[in-house]
């Protein structure tokens, strides 16, 4: 019952999403707009009575309310409602902005997926050296920013500064778009720096996160059981006896003890 | 003598795929595409008596028909035979798309590539982590995508949601066409940091790979040596008693004998 | 006191940095330059009692004064008195370089920011390798531009020798901004093994770096054990006898101890 | 003096490259191109000089002349002579080819710079993988390449299965010039799948060059030397006593033996 329940969810965040995506699609045939329009309402219901029933099933609503998934579920009923009350008036543009929101319905659907525990710990743990890292890249932005400004202005596309920075950001992380691109030789030769440069910051991240990465897994594989008798350690996850003296190996009293 | 075949038939597949290349190539000598036309005959009658011969060969013909090589092998024979058949009627579409599937005849070539396991082992074990990721992926480029669908609209090329998305999944893999690109100050903010999100995240698929990879070539450097009392595999590579049932361990006689 | 200052100090650089980022947008509203020209005078006025406080301050002001914080604070004041004094001239470009210089103030920031000694390490322990590789793609930029040039010519954008250079780095960076593509067969092909390269390079800075930073790591888990007789430190992790000296090394009275 | 002639050399290698490449600027006054004839002439009696120098010197000259650096210095030397010759005909697309070739001086300066024996090696161990590795890259760019072709055709660039496949590499290093792009909604969701195999593609690569990198880098910093006592091996460069036994090293006898 409760597994079919899951499943029906998941299918209609699925279905969903898709009607949002498809509903911004301009030149299809109106009865597929109908459609949609039914089909919204159809998934704004079961998902309204899906929030109250989770609402009665907590013992403290408000801890569920206030929850991220409690904020989540809320977001996803309430645009139709806020819609349907605001269309009368002529306030379209946050209408659209409203039924849009619709498209967090998505974040519904990490409730069925297990949490990358271990890709969450390397991240957290590097936390430090990556924002570092983004500070870097950021100095290094508004500095080459600026001089690209000064050199190619605006007959190349660098309007401002905070379009410069874009620029910069764009080749940096070697995006490269191509719609703002150097044409004097000084403005070339700047922007072959920055891209050698970014391409160098490239390996920063990945050695970071590889080292961070790769340690953990060393933690994740090795035990900290000693053996008894003669002390020898980084035993096999599985092992039963001691690799160095073959003394048995008792897991369940090193880790009471 | 099948040396010989074998060295023939793979003359073949390449010249195959280089001819199905050449035939799309426009403005080409009228002689050219003549030339094609009778060494296309040639190779695919050569092929059908690859295929005759292989079923003839294998004790139960079924399991090559439905195998992965079994059906590459038909595919790669039976194009030009269809098209000949259809040629008369006017489904020019199909025709065409059915002469160009023969560029599937590339993959006969794996049969000559030793398969690489290790790297296939790394990315089997990373399957769950790389689904976890491409997963997110996705989830950024939605919210992302109908973010900017509703900040640039249609005057900067975001025509719809799929379209947003497309151009997220560009920027975020650092792609960056430049077919569709934000115009507005907002849009471009946002833009900037999808880039370096897509920056961060192009450590992650890096970092797992690699630690995969690295762990594999761990198995590789320790010892193929079986314990003589249970069989155990995978002993640390300076272990002197068996991990599993302390029987002591004979390197020595393991490497003679 | 010093905190405050500190915080106060934090928020005018950025402020500060922002003025600059938004005086270089067009078509905002007469008052709001104003206002920037206004708070502009505020900050320089502010920047300048800081650098004379600093003067005052140090025991060897030429010390300071010529240190690399010295120099940027310094830079950070005198802009806006130089575009003062020179304004009534016509150098006009040079003034506006000069209000651009203000940016650098950002680096000002740094004083904040712990560096991170490791990663530097990382990255001065690979300058050699570094070199050589920065070294062997400018080699490669050079022959394929000059063959890109040769080959393409001014049809499709490859003027002249050095923007061929530019737009090889542009492709093996894998930027590819596209205001330069080539355009027939030959250089199409010469371009895909240019990005094939590029591909294959993209890995050995990474790799590089990776494994400079996992040496590092590395260290950190080796143990903080020293000899009791010489004090060597670094043995590895299994050691019983101090590599330096020979004595019997005791790693449970280090530890207890 | 042989150093003198070193620096002299060296000098003179980069300003001739510098002189090819700023006579393929188009727009400067006439008098630069006359310098550049005359230095020119002057640098290529210096390698002519060089060239038959280094042959008289040699024990055994058709070892230098057929080795990579002679060839290199004939060819070097030899454009501006065979131009000289052929000036007066009509071949002028050979001669400007002809004399394009000087910009391979660059190559001799690859005798000053010591070879990276560490990187050549990695690369040399990893050929295997990474030949396998660009099979299946161009595997996949001729499959999607076909598919892109069949789906988008030529009224948004993919004129022929060539320019798809180009347009394929393109992609999958995530370059991304933009000069051609998808519009079908079909095309472009195929292009999504392509950017997202090419994005995890460059794991692989970087994975391989690392884990091979890191292999080596272990080789290096341990030694082959072995414990005359206990034959323990892997001690530290710098060890004088075995770590295992307390025993000392001597590792002069070792290398010696």
């Amino acid at each position: 019952m409760g597994k079919m329940f899951d499943v029906i969810l998941l299918i209609l965040i699925l279905l969903s999403v898709l009607f949002v995506m498809i509903e911004s699609v301009k030149g299809l045939p109106e009865n597929v707009y109908d459609f949609l329009y039914i089909g919204e309402w159809v998934i704004t219901i079961f998902f309204t009575l899906e929030y109250i029933a989770r609402i009665l099933i907590t013992k403290k609503p408000s801890t569920y309310i206030f929850s991220f998934y409690g904020i989540i579920d809320f977001l996803s009923t309430i645009p139709l409602y806020l819609s349907f009350i605001l269309v009368g008036s002529n306030v379209l543009i946050t209408v659209r902005a409203l039924r849009l929101l619709r498209v967090f319905r998505i974040l519904k659907i990490s409730r069925y997926v297990g949490e990358s525990n271990k890709l969450k710990k390397a991240l957290i743990d590097s936390r430090a050296k990556i924002f570092v890292f983004l500070f870097a890249v950021l100095i290094v932005a508004l500095i080459a920013g600026t001089l690209m400004y000064l050199i190619e202005g605006e007959q190349s596309g660098f309007n401002s500064i905070p379009v410069s920075i874009y620029w910069c950001i764009v080749t940096l992380t070697t995006v490269g778009f191509g719609d703002i691109a150097p044409v004097t030789p000084l403005g070339q030769f700047l922007a072959t720096i920055i891209m050698i440069l970014g391409y160098g910051i490239i390996a920063v991240p990945t050695g970071i996160v590889s080292a961070e990465y790769a340690k953990n897994t060393d933690y994740v594989h090795v035990n900290t059981q000693a053996c008894r008798n003669c002390g020898a350690l980084k035993h096999r996850d599985d092992a039963k006896y001691c690799h160095k003296c073959g003394e048995e190996l008792h897991p369940e009293i090193t880790k009471n003890s």
